[in-house]
């Protein structure tokens, strides 16, 4: 779709849900009954009190992993759900060692840093080196190979605040392959202003990625209030300013890791199943409540309600807890490979914080048409809207499968206004979580489930071209 | 006053205000005229920002504090104050070492921790104890001696926000004298709380106080949603939860300190100094930018200000820098043994944050009653109001020399309501302070000097009982 004809797309949507809210109000009935006990429903928020309460930090690979894991398995089972297993894989893992920044001269005083996954070490001693700033990875990409020997490449670039999240992609590349370029150019490490729209004094890590054509150096993010302390001392001083860096990070091999599965059984067999992701690690600095405990709580407190309810789904509804997302999307490969044989009707995850739900997006047959019109009619109440120009993407965990098999999907997008305050820092933890806001995103997953669940049509999509 | 004649009281205050302003238009203009010009001065954010970037933490009794002080002789000289001096003096000094905590069952993670100041050490080994909870000091108190040996003593109550801060008196009170009490009842340890009113995932620190009748036991605040966590633990477990605590810091004995000192001298000798303080000293965990970095830089703004102007003060304003508040007020009991011969006519502090002055308080004689009115009209302009049943009692570094010579206070008090956000966190740093609010409290302090130091009244109060 162009610019130029969204406003009529978008009128002509409002027409066409207009005219089915009024021609379909026994169904819609049906959907109101269950969005309202999905509103007065806490099991997603004691999910996610209980994983971070229990379990905390879960990093893929780590032992606090496999103890969430067992974890899962348990509130699972306890819940009802049936075919409650995990499916174990092996994932090379990092893990964070010491790691502490300060500044030698001219302005000697410590700042808050923390290594991004991958991060090579300074060892234990560290290293001293001169920092130099660049005000974009543009600006560090441009400069010649070789010219940062035995120097600190600095970028600082300042994330703003969307409520799609769209910034992340944009602002996100400095950490994603910013310790790559740097390495490549000659540094002997990176460090970045955290990838975040917070003033929290505590960083933002968060996986990099090292081609194989250069070492790994060490890679870290400051604190917003830190990276902004440096650049003034720069800007200040008119001598060299230099810093010592100590990451001890160690890569320790091929670890454990896994996927927790549960299913609800549909009445259907011949029908292919829904599969609703969450991911059940999380980084080690927070005990990740909104990132992804969240997710985790959301998609089972609204299969649960589908499960109790006098809606039998025709559907099987399959819940991934995936592992191992944040250090790589392991679960999502893994589960790809997998299943590559089994038939899923389409996907859909929640792992973009606790927030409400402002935005559906879909990814459907035309087939679909009046599935997609009853969706969003039936979200509307909740304060949910629909922008026709966006295709659905799907979350991480399921895209390994989408790509695979071609699947359809939906996305709720929740309101990612706060979320980069919070995302991958110590700070992402339990207070932060707004129930109300958490069981407005249980009756949206609630209502579009019961309405998938149940519908009979066809959701291959078209080959791609 | 009594609460029953109040608001009679505050009508006769307006009404006498009212009067005032309309009687002394022409003196009002000049206050106007320097109002208008501290509002668009920057030289507050200028002293804090370079404070906390070129020295950052600064803790009394460090090397960080002695590079502060050259620091602060250079600004001050800069920018042409008389007199320009340090007064040194020792302190004993405790600096903190390591700090962990994890909890080892039955939920292992590691919680955000940092010590009080003047906790015992739990040497390099650390130790590991059960975790007994108490809702409130009173029930820690109420416990028999001995019958916490071997426990760690964990006391949680939540602080609220106030606009005056009173909360930290009442809430305080875990910090001030919990581990002393933990200690009499046999505790190997105590934890609280944060005594803070954010969620951050940085714990608060600040000085706990233990008698000569305990040996000091290792003591140390928890951030709040760690603290939240825990107590979820304690809840949920059926077994006792068990910590790990490692606190390393060391006692390092008598170190130099000092007080900053400078002048804009008066046009008339034979009247007394106007003293106005801040704390040049911070915590270690921040860059000390609220506290009390922007104090200093409004303190020596307005005093500027009055140096440049057409006022010609008569008397002195002496501006401290006081050494060493933090950790025990240190520079301002040795101001006022080093200066109690000196006649002072009254005191002033800045520190209590960068927010708005919201109210100013008096404790003046009756004969300067026409001088507070006018301060009270002049500062109406800003949006200060006045509560006629509080006395004024004035910041902790002018505390003793007011006590010696039971000089006369005014208070500019600033709004509170995050404070405690901040206080004694690594978040305490300059992004934190909004330079709009700043500058309204150099016009504050500009007007209140301006009226002040050319008053040749005796601010001399009658004697205690």
């Amino acid at each position: 779709m162009t610019k130029a004809n969204f406003p009529s797309a978008l009128l002509g949507t409002a027409i066409s849900t207009l005219i089915f809210s009024t021609s379909a109000f026994a169904e819609t009935q049906d959907v109101r009954e269950i969005q309202a006990k999905a509103l007065e429903d806490n099991l997603a928020f004691e999910i996610t009190e209980g994983l971070t309460t229990e379990i905390g930090p879960r990093q893929g690979g780590t032992e606090a992993e496999t103890r969430a894991r067992q974890w899962a398995v348990n509130k699972l089972t306890d819940l009802g759900f049936g075919k409650v297993r995990i499916e174990q894989f092996m994932m090379p893992t990092w893990v964070r060692g010491e790691e502490t920044a300060e500044i030698i001269a001219p302005f000697p005083q410590k700042l808050a840093i923390t290594a991004l996954g991958n991060s090579g070490s300074t060892g234990a001693n560290g290293l001293e080196a001169e920092v130099v700033f660049f005000p974009t990875v543009a600006a560090l990409a441009a400069v010649p190979d070789g010219s940062l020997n035995g120097k600190i490449a600095f970028v600082s670039h300042q994330m703003r605040r969307s409520q799609d999240g769209s910034s992340y992609g944009a602002f996100g590349a400095v950490r994603f392959f910013g310790p790559n370029i740097a390495a490549q150019k000659g540094a002997s490490a990176m460090v970045i202003r955290s990838v975040g729209t917070d003033y929290r004094r505590n960083p933002h890590t968060g996986n990099t990625n090292f081609s194989d054509r250069v070492a790994p150096i060490p890679a870290a993010a400051l604190s917003i209030p830190d990276a902004e302390n440096l650049r003034r001392m720069i800007e200040r001083s008119e001598e060299p300013v230099k810093m010592k860096l100590v990451l001890t990070p160690q890569n320790i091999g091929q670890q454990e890791s896994g996927n927790v599965i549960a299913e609800v059984a549909g009445t259907d067999p011949s029908l292919s199943m829904v599969l609703i992701a969450c991911h059940l690690d999380s980084w080690d600095l927070g005990t990740g409540a909104i990132d992804d405990g969240a997710g985790c709580g959301i998609i089972t407190a609204a299969a649960k309600l589908i499960m109790e309810s006098e809606i039998k789904p025709k559907r099987t509804i399959r819940l991934l807890w995936a592992g191992a997302e944040e250090v790589g999307v392991w679960g999502g490969k893994d589960y790809a490979v997998v299943h590559k044989d089994t038939p899923h009707a389409l996907a859909m995850e929640s792992d973009f914080g606790a927030d409400r739900v402002w935005r559906v997006e879909f990814n459907l047959p035309e087939s679909a048409k009046e599935t997609q019109d009853k969706i969003i009619s039936s979200l509307g109440p909740l304060g949910i809207g629909h922008n026709p120009s966006i295709v659905a993407g799907g979350g991480a965990d399921v895209r390994p499968i989408i790509g695979a098999q071609n699947l359809a999907i939906i996305d709720l997008q929740q309101d990612g206004t706060r979320y980069f305050d919070l995302h991958h820092t110590p700070d992402d933890t339990l207070d932060k979580i707004d129930p109300k806001q958490l069981r407005q995103n249980v009756a949206a997953w609630t209502t579009v489930l019961s309405i998938i669940a149940n519908s009979e049509i066809d959701f291959t999509l078209p080959p791609k071209e």
